[in-house]
């Protein structure tokens, strides 16, 4: 993972622009170490090949900036709206989800193209100032293609790591060894009196819809762990039988449970007495020090019940990291799995909340496609906070939400303990 | 419906016995007007036959109160524990749920039977003093069990009219005439402040563990509507495209309604270009004033979403429901289906809130298999406010909350708009 | 079992009103064993209850006789044409087959009355030689109507004990005790020439339109054993670990065993080191001498394999049935479980022959609904032959052909070898 | 299609080396217009990528010739064993059939390489006479070898057409034009006699094991239609109601019908009032002269019965062929779409027969591995005659059957009449 070397980094304050030049190289390197093949892998409906993704942020930026807004734009394939258009509804009809692996045509070195085109488009339209918005507005789309873009290099590598994982190779997509097995600290507790406080986003720079408005929340006195559950404590889970016994768990996590066989997290699997595990880094042995990832609400909820713990609510996680400085393992870092080993609330592993993903009060998603973001999922999903290793720290904030529904464990999904005081 | 014809009504300071035996002939009169075909009925998982019902909540006596603490009591069929445990896993090994209606055997005569042997050395077993626990114990368990029978009450008739749908003969559970079709009254809104307030059961007389603790909760001012959405709203809905309308639906309510072809309520359907219904009356041409029923929590956003509203949460509606008379048409009035055409808010319909089922601060359900009634539904459920027209109304109190999934419909579930003020 | 007391038991020589007497007495006979909710019992799609049964046998002459061929008939209800029709296209839209078991209504003695409604219509038209018929076209349409509702009784208590399976109480449907366990006896074989040989049906007296024509067939000599595969042999099989030894299987095969976990026929247990059934007499040891039953054609091909040898094809079983007088336990011995301790061809269970059901050369199926009866079922279905324990004796012909799903265990399924000379 | 160009065309009595180097050179020009991507489609779990298909048949020579007869033979990867055995038990365990497409690695150069390192030894292994077996079993293993990758390439293109019809981009794999719509010529009838006829392979030559022994079949007098049903035939079948006529239906396939919303064969569309249809040129008007393909059996079979007339018997089919010269439109050709246009019994497209995939009198599958090539698919499948566009013109002989499951339309697959005389 070199794509950072010898870029200054981006900060919150970088401007549009380059925030695009930024975000567009690095979604190139994260490509570099792929063949042609690979590009195209889509393991299941959840997930899209790389190619895809590749090609869905494009269309974005010519979809919502460059059609509507730079006067004699010609798009290089008038064919590309309906097929990397992802589930926009208002922005016309989409190519079938499940089947974005069957798409060989455009070839890669097309898809290539197509991000020439558009970004040349782009920078020139800039340069020649000859956008129908004002510069404002133009700046704020931009930033917001970029974050797009963000965040579907965290899918694109998660993604692919999935797809991998049905290959009896079980290739590494990057060469990196992993950290050797350290030792395992502790976990400390961190108080938090609660009250009437305000969490949200306040408007001040970028952010996504359902972040706001900034808001009043009530909270008893809470306590947070200083770590994320490491894989050490969830083999403790493990072996004291925390996946057979049904009292720990929900209703529907152990019908999901069963009917999956789950045993342990996902990639994982035992030889010779060992845990193993697949990575980024390819197959190696469970780091116990290193922050579990790969696990589902259903287990994540069952595991806090095991340690007499809580999940954090959402409202307890995002009061205590206005207060917290956003420094961590995220994808910048390069490590691509959790590593784990310091304190803080950020970084390694998104962790699962006992909230689900609701507007929060008064909630208005914009009009048009772009309200489609966010608000059309807010039914059945679970909030996740604090970036994980493959997040760009760039798109961190403390209101920053994301949301997957409780039996999806392929992302960087893991977990941190609350309690009552 | 005359099962209550002569009797002293309770209400919540009844005395637990005199509660368990207006519960217990309750029960008896909601399944007179059935033969012993129909009591074994089941028509899908999520509901159960009426005999399995009537049995159930007598396991529930027989298992919580009878033989943990009634010395000498002798179970008149060791097998039954197996057969009528629904969910508790605690409680030991249950039959599988999909298939209680192929329990022919015990027949009719046996469950009744059974109950009067439950029913008969429970009385007696007051009588004599003989139990093991305190009285006060053993009444705030046989209120317990009384409540969960109310419960049962509801899915009685509810699943019984699910069953009757797939009979082409459409029969009707009770021969009571449905009103006729009445003038629409014009919706009102009352206003509310917000602020910091409490919510919850405080402790005080019979509540599920999940209706508290009373905790505080910040509300923003809101609006709610002061009755519930009508039929003839519904329809309006219906006519501008509503189900045909992408934008109006959540992601996942837009894929269940295209899978199942939704596109109008449970029941519905159109008959020389009138909508009729099918109800506990039997079939009938749709009331336009009466409150609209059957209709899934995707289909309430949507319509709120239509109207230019929104749902209310939980704690609005409880906010508000502490300073509301619990009056409204419940099972006790006997009409078993929607009547409407009163303010206020109880009765009727469910309404669904935008709140997913999640525990309060502080929550913790009590040990032993007690502790799985309402804990681990905790997760993918919203919570409906208010009672219907199958609910008895001694359940009632402003903190009670019942649960279903969004996709759910076969139950008394409709829908009240609120609003930003 | 006692219905054929104090009758004459009717041959193939019977009038087609005696025979319609017997036929609907025994009917009657073979439910009264049962209550009320055993009449509404539907275990699967592949199952009906045993009401419906009695109701469709009897819509059958109603549909097929007395409306189009007795002036003045009048149906006892309009409706029951929907509720019960099978599978007849041409004779009107049919209810819902999966949900057969949610009639409740019509309740039993309003299906006992259809039934004598039919009945005494029938007689009595006969009695005033009402039918527009001429006496022979209406006589073997009684017939054929007779031997439809035999199918279905061997139906009724096949389908009627897999619904029981699923009730943990595993209820008796006949208090006579099983056998007890005999000695073993060595498998025979019978040697057949075989040649150019002639087998169909010839058209005299009754068949179903799939037995014929009558047609020249090459067979190679071959070697048929004289009794079918017994339970002792089976446990042999599944000792030897054929359940676990995929080249036994087909593709196929190996695929459904691997989906439903198969490893012991249908309604089978081990129990403190003993096998266990369950059949119409309830649970009780596995008779190592009897036929074994309830076995898909997957695992009776993986034994015959396993075994060396290889199942019939139906021509080959036919053609030594044309030599074999029909003897052996059915249906009408009481028995209902196979019994087997005899030479001969006939009863015990149906077995598997490797030939798919297909149209014999020159099959044209007749004109109209009852052309329907066999032939719209010629794809991917085995064909059975000889009868059971639970097949009425008077269906039995050399030409008799049955047919299921390679994958189908619940009717009196068995097997018996093979081999070439 | 240019990979015959200036090579001399092998025929039944080449010599096996000679037969290998044409087939493998073969493969090799049927990928050269695809690219890498394209390489790793698989769009359902009864088709496989190209890449695949080219690993596996090499595979087979390194599984059954190389490993077990070359001595000092090395495998470039012992890893391919998993991954490229298809369904031999017998010979280790297996990669997930339905996960091939997700094989990114090895790649596309690294399988190349696979194949040469093959050839070179099996060449190498030939020079040296240093193969363990004698000379006529080995040129028997490499020549069933030549067939099996015969049988993929035929699979390859089809799977390939699978897959691109995912696309919405539709590509062609061949620029070839697609003829233009020709006259329609009227079918003939050729009459036959039937009688005691002998079909199956006498053993002199190659064939599989699924076509002998050779053996006396009696069949009556038929008559067949000398050429294929056309797509012209076919829009009157569909404009006459041929789709939605249910007493033209086996039950089965009216249910199969039904649930895949069949209007019409696999790839076809209207537009602008013609159908249209997708095909390994691209898009382009139906040929109405052209045989139908991609129908499934129970769409011939609707056919057969709306046209008065029925498929043949493979017995019937193959009496008639042993008369008839092998020439027709095969993959040779080049034209890789049916054209049609000529009598005679071979080529175009595969024509169902009424049979179902029985073994012969006498059939006996080789031991081992091998012998799992054919046997174990006996059941449930259809057998189906003649050849296809896509089929090397090598592998015909009048004995030669194929199969498939009735639901299946992805392969080149049509009808022909029959009749009685």
């Amino acid at each position: 993972m070199t794509y950072m070397e010898g870029r200054a980094e981006p900060s919150q304050e970088t401007a549009a622009l380059d925030l695009f030049d930024h975000t567009r190289a690095r979604s190139m390197a994260l490509v570099a170490p792929l063949n042609d093949e690979d590009m195209g892998l889509q393991s299941m409906e959840d997930a899209s090949p790389p190619k895809w993704h590749l090609a869905h942020t494009t269309w974005f930026f010519e979809e919502f900036i460059l059609k509507p807004s730079l006067p004699g734009y010609q798009p290089r394939d008038d064919r590309f709206a309906l097929l990397f258009n992802s589930y926009y509804v208002q922005a016309g009809p989409r190519h079938t989800r499940s089947k974005r692996g069957l798409l060989s045509r455009p070839a890669v070195p097309d898809v290539m193209a197509y991000r020439s085109h558009v970004e040349d488009a782009l920078r020139e339209g800039v340069a020649r100032d000859a956008f129908t918005l004002d510069r404002d507005e133009l700046e704020a789309l931009i930033t917001l293609g970029c974050h797009h873009e963000m965040q579907h290099q965290e899918l694109l590598v998660t993604d692919l790591l999935h797809a991998f994982s049905y290959n009896p190779l079980l290739p590494a997509y990057t060469d990196a060894k992993p950290a050797t097995v350290s030792e395992v600290r502790e976990p400390g507790w961190t108080s938090h009196d609660g009250g009437l406080v305000e969490i949200g986003h306040d408007g001040t720079g970028f952010a996504y819809d359902c972040e706001g408005p900034r808001h009043k929340v009530w909270l008893e006195p809470y306590m947070l762990c200083d770590r994320p559950v490491t894989n050490g404590e969830w083999i403790a889970f493990m072996e004291d039988g925390g996946y057979e016994t049904q009292p720990l768990w929900l209703m529907e996590g152990w019908a999901v449970r069963e009917k999956n066989g789950w045993d342990s997290p996902l990639y994982w699997w035992k030889q010779d007495g060992t845990w193993w595990t697949y990575s980024l880094k390819g197959p190696h042995p469970v780091d116990l020090s290193a922050p579990v990832v790969h696990v589902s609400y259903y287990e994540a909820d069952a595991f806090a019940r095991w340690a007499g713990c809580r999940l954090p609510t959402e409202a307890e996680w995002e009061a205590a990291a206005e207060q917290t400085p956003i420094e961590g393992n995220f994808m910048d870092h390069g490590a691509l799995v959790p590593v784990g080993r310091r304190t803080g609330l950020w970084g390694d592993v998104w962790q699962w909340t006992s909230s689900a993903f609701s507007p929060y009060p008064g909630f208005r998603p914009p009009e048009g496609a772009i309200g489609e973001y966010n608000g059309k999922f807010m039914v059945n999903q679970m909030v996740l906070r604090g970036g994980s290793c493959a997040t760009p720290k760039l798109q961190m904030r403390p209101s920053y939400r994301t949301f997957f529904y409780p039996h999806q464990r392929w992302q960087m999904l893991g977990l941190r303990l609350a309690g009552d005081k």
